[in-house]
C-alpha cells in the first residue's frame, strides 16, 4: 500500500514544479487536508483560470488579461521608448519604481548559450521587427547584470545598431542608500566606469 | 500597476502553502504559464479533488478514499496490535518495510508543549477510548525518537499502562546497513542500552 491514490496523484503533479521534491510536496498535501477547505477550492480555481486567462500581449509579449496589455493600450505612455526586459516580473519592478512612462519589450529568457538558449528562443526577432516597423526612438535594454544579462545585452546593441533607433544600457553602480564598502568589486569598477559629470 | 490579476491571485494563494515564498510562488507561476496545459489543468484537478474524496478513517484516523481505509477492512490484518504513528506518511513508510501485519492508528501530531500542541489536540482520546472497547492485545508507540516524539511516547505509555493492553516502543539503535562510526552518540548509548541477547 502507497498514499490513497488522490494524494499520490497530487504529489506527483507538484513534484514537476519547480523548487518542490518529494518531501515539499508531502508537506503541502497534507497542509491542504488540513486547511479549511475554501483554501483549496481558491487554489484549484486560481490553478485552472491561470492558463484561460493569461495571455501574451502581441505588442510587448508581456503577460496580461487582455491583448493589447494595460500598458501597450495606454495612451498617455511613450510608445517611442520601449524598455527591453528578460521576463513579464521585470515589467511589475520597473513599473512599481514608477518612473517609467515609456512601454516594454519582454524577451522572454536571456542569451545562455550552455542552457541551449539562442536568439532564436527569445523575442529577439519580434524586437527587431518592432523597430524595423517604426515608431520608436529609444531602446532601453535592461536586461540583468550578470554574466548572461550583459551578453544579451551587448547581442542587442550589436542588432540595434544596424538600425535607426538609438539602444541605450541601464545604469549599473551602487545600488540608493547603500555605501561603497558594502558593495562588490565588479559594481565599484562599473560604478566608477560610469561616472557622471555633477 | 502590478501582476495581472490572476497571477497576483495564484502567487497569493501558493504563498499560503508551507515552505513556499513569493518567489518560489513566482517561479511556479511561470513554470506554469510555460508548460503544456494540460499540466496545469491536471494540477488543478488533483488538488480540487484532493479534499472530497480523502477523508479520515473512523477507526484508525489515517487518511484514505474509503471508510473504514483498507487496512482496517482487510480481515486480513491482526486487529489485535495496533501501532501509533504521528503522522500519516509514518503508515505509508511502515507499510513499505512489508513485514507489519497490524492495524495502525493515526494521532495526528505529537506532544509539543512549545508550539502549544497538548493531548487534545492529537487523536488520543480516541485511542484509549479504541482500548476500553477492547479486542487490542498489544499497543507498539512509533512515535518519531526526537524529542517531541520521545515524550509523545512516554505520555502515552503512562495512559496506557492504566489500561490491559501491552505497550510497546520499537526498538531504536544502530539503523541497518550502517556502522558504529558513523552514528551519533545519543543512537548509540540507546542502541548498547537496548540491546538483546543473541
Amino acid at each position: 500500500m502507497r498514499y490513497p491514490r488522490p494524494i499520490a496523484r497530487l504529489i506527483a503533479e507538484l513534484t514537476k514544479l519547480p523548487g518542490i521534491g518529494p518531501r515539499s510536496a508531502e508537506r503541502i498535501v497534507f497542509h491542504l487536508l488540513k486547511a479549511p477547505e475554501a483554501d483549496a477550492a481558491a487554489l484549484a480555481a486560481a490553478v485552472a483560470d491561470l492558463r484561460t486567462t493569461i495571455h501574451h500581449c502581441s505588442v510587448c509579449y508581456n503577460l496580461a488579461e487582455t491583448d493589447p496589455c494595460p500598458i501597450c493600450a495606454d495612451g498617455r505612455r511613450d510608445a517611442r521608448l520601449v524598455c527591453v526586459v528578460e521576463r513579464p516580473a521585470d515589467v511589475v519592478a520597473v513599473e512599481k519604481a514608477g518612473t517609467y512612462r515609456g512601454v516594454y519589450h519582454v524577451l522572454a529568457g536571456r542569451l545562455s548559450p550552455l542552457d541551449g538558449v539562442g536568439p532564436e528562443a527569445l523575442r529577439v526577432r519580434e524586437l527587431v521587427e518592432r523597430v524595423r516597423k517604426g515608431g520608436i526612438a529609444e531602446v532601453i535594454i535592461a536586461t540583468g547584470s550578470d554574466v548572461e544579462g550583459e551578453a544579451t545585452a551587448i547581442y542587442l546593441a550589436g542588432l540595434l545598431k544596424e538600425t535607426p533607433v538609438r539602444a541605450t544600457r541601464i545604469a549599473h553602480g551602487i545600488p540608493m542608500g547603500s555605501s561603497l564598502d558594502f558593495s562588490d568589486e565588479v559594481t565599484i569598477s562599473r560604478a566608477i566606469e560610469g561616472r557622471t559629470p555633477v
